[in-house]
């Protein structure tokens, strides 16, 4: 099975988020990730990096003030 | 083995851009993509989604405009 297990960084250290991810995608302001069972969960955050052969994602918040600027952004250029 | 193929999406279409991924990771206006055998290519693109147990990874181009205002949003926010 070729799932991943994704961590949240915080400072130096990486805090397990969820196991078991198949499914990454863009939602609002973050990333929603759906485990093999099916299982979702939504995050504010960014990917920092990922290595699938070693079944890691590492994941970043996003700093909400500058998600707000960039959606005015995005909605005054599209 | 866990790699998996990346596609570019193309109006209805999806591309084959880069096929045994390993690594992904955010690199100046887009990403980085390294495969198994260590070859490294750079797309200006973000994750349109990815499911690991289907080895999928779709990649969406991002509008150069945007990302330029972007940037310059960012370099004055932080």
């Amino acid at each position: 099975m070729c799932e991943a297990n994704a961590y949240l960084k915080d400072g130096e250290n990486e805090v397990m988020f969820m196991e078991s991810v198949d499914v990454i995608e863009p939602y609002e302001n973050g990333l929603k990730l759906i485990d093999i069972f099916g299982m979702q969960k939504f995050i504010q955050a960014k990917i920092k990096d990922m290595t699938l052969l070693n079944h890691r994602i590492i994941l970043e918040k996003i700093d909400s003030e500058l998600v707000q600027i960039k959606l005015n952004i995005e909605s005054s250029v599209t």
